[in-house]
């Protein structure tokens, strides 16, 4: 594994290693000092031209939890890409030093284009509506951590699914995994293509509450024009919202996730958004874990 | 002590107890290299919902001379609390590793609020017109070092006390120590209500040059509408500015605070400011060191 | 050397020997792992008045590789400075524990300033359009490495040097080791007066293309109205812009240098900026390896 860009036609035994991997991480973050020297005087470039602070401190715990340098560029606050070419920034972030680069960008393929060019590992931080394999990852550790397995799990992915590149590497990851995938949104929210997407699709979340043992919802992009792709939020919680009384009928032993910042009382009650079976806090704690045999994985090689 | 948020009721012994410590943590920062590894592997999060360089400088720099690791939210720039409640926001921070956050916001209370949910030691780094204790101890620690004590010392706070968070924890750390506090402030820059507060008040500068040990002299907030509650700036160097010709009323071992950024000009003349007995420069080393005692305190205990 | 704010009356003695470290710098960071403890527990501050993410991050990245801790203070985006004077500010963060300085201002002359003020090593990042000192230090190590000696070359600086520091500082230092300068711009985008600049200056790029070792392109800076002092972005390219077959006729072994970030086809045509001969990644690299042995100098004479 050179970069980590899309989990499209991932091998599950790929995506297993990368989440056992993680699993040790995992007790590492439980040790009183949760610090291994694994990438010392390794410097990780965080290249962020979309805003996440998110998964931008995500990643940087993780980069400074091997002992790696961190190197931040925010185009959006500098005056480094004035009139720049994305691949002179990427060329100079290299020659600057970074030995991996995290990249986001609007742009469908960004990441692509930028392992191209960087002469240097390349993580896709989210590249537009298209892929964000981190985001996957650990989702995927999360659910196998809680359930034992992920083969055979019924996953519901509730949402804006057009827009979401968490559900398009969802999608591509717990099915590599063997699970099974419903995606529940409405006609507007849909994929204008899923032709050969692994799926079932299901209009409305009533139609998997009683079956799904992961009920994922989306985030609704409240401000990005979310009143253009349905008629109001009071509709989308009436047909999608994880209420109280839906959350009541779900099987006992299911599970509720989303990738955060959580719109309380929109996609999901205040009091399912507490509940110990939704699991968000989970994710959070696994995606350092994730990111970290992400990283260790993509530079350690040359350690030894 | 399992958060530090307030200074209302605060023990004398505790108090002389963080001092005495910052006191050896400033022997640490004389050194040639003024770092131990006391915090080695803990993360320190700042979380800043109001915009202050100047304290968040000083935490982080205090965090690295333990040999924490430091984590800085500030949701003004940021995306993470799109929509997300602060409690959602606090515990994301703690999931991805933060071990004790600092905490600045508009509203008072916030800091109380996020100590209940964070499960991690919070330090208060200013909550609206409310607290602002690492401020307060910086200010002792400075009086105690020049004077070798602050019991029986007059200190004089002066300027717009009714929205001051320096002034209320300084009121409350400077009594508790023992020192006899004096509000110097129009009557419509002191607060609605301070019965109870162990304070004498004067209506004009004139009123306790002679007699103070210490003239600390509040910021005037002139881009927060401070012509809203007094007529103009020349009126407030009538009555409440430090000129020079008020400096050299002052008794000769007596010292002039300030908690920084100065207005010159407006709430101190210029060569007062760089009078050596003007003690601004102290305050803020000293800030470093309070804060290195303060973390240490609330996160040392785990360690060995 | 106890600060580095201008190249101006540089002794060529001087700039070899600050060549000459970095030269060794430049093997460091070709280390598996690049990192030296050279300045561990040493903090460097980065105070930019002027937003620059490039030269900021090389400074931070230089700062680290020699173990230092960094102290990043961008009054842009900060409360700090809110009425606060530029004295103030460089002796809080003198106060802060700040060990040696860099700074960027649009004023010229502030460097010096603040060296006079701040008690600890300052390096000029940048003072209007007076000098920026390590770019042409950086310029000057890419050069000498290239070509084994600086000494006997021609370097031609074309563009915009009326209002660029780093032909200032280029002129100073490619002089100062034994180069011959020439300078190629437009009348209205020369200096009001190079009296006593060691220089030759011609009006056209044609003039200088068969003769120099060296094309130094500088940034046009269309976003500062560039628009004003020539009359459009196509006749600077006729005149001014290397094109590929102005490369063409370059001598063989000549190379093209540019301070990044370049505006391709305008300043350089796409396929020159991709030119082997074209070293501004070597330029970047340099830069770190530079800015190391400047920040080494003046800081590691405390050390052992």
């Amino acid at each position: 594994m050179r970069h980590l860009l899309s989990l499209e036609d991932a091998a599950r035994d790929d995506l297993e290693s990368i989440l056992d991997d993680a699993d040790g991480f995992v007790e590492v973050l439980d040790r009183p000092i949760p610090k291994v020297p694994a990438l010392r005087g390794k410097t990780v470039a965080t290249v962020f031209f979309e805003p996440s602070t998110r998964t931008r401190l995500s990643f940087e715990r993780a980069a400074k939890a091997l002992s790696a340098d961190t190197l931040s560029f925010s185009p959006g606050t500098s005056s480094l890409s004035k009139g720049e070419s994305l691949k002179d920034t990427v060329l100079t972030l290299r020659s600057m030093g970074a030995d991996l680069m995290v990249v986001r960008h609007r742009a469908v393929g960004a990441a692509v284009r930028v392992a191209e060019w960087s002469g240097v590992p390349v993580v896709n931080g989210g590249d537009g509506a298209h892929q964000h394999p981190t985001q996957a990852l650990l989702d995927a550790l999360t659910v196998r951590r809680h359930f034992g397995k992920v083969e055979g799990l019924e996953v519901a992915i509730v949402g804006d699914i057009r827009h979401s590149r968490v559900a398009r590497s969802g999608v591509d990851c717990f099915s590599a995994l063997g699970a099974r995938v419903t995606l529940v949104a409405p006609r507007t929210l849909l994929p204008v293509t899923y032709d050969g997407w692994p799926v079932a699709v299901a209009s409305g979340i009533d139609e998997v509450l009683e079956t799904a043992d992961v009920v994922y919802l989306l985030r609704v992009q409240a401000e990005r024009g979310g009143a253009a792709v349905f008629p109001s939020l009071p509709e989308y919680v009436s047909r999608f919202g994880l209420t109280r009384s839906r959350f009541a009928r779900m099987r006992p032993e299911s599970i509720v996730m989303h990738p955060g910042p959580m719109n309380r009382g929109v996609e999901i009650a205040d009091d399912v958004a507490d509940d110990p079976r939704t699991l968000v806090l989970d994710q959070v704690r696994m995606g350092v874990a994730v990111r970290m045999a992400v990283l260790f994985r993509l530079l350690g090689g040359d350690q030894e």
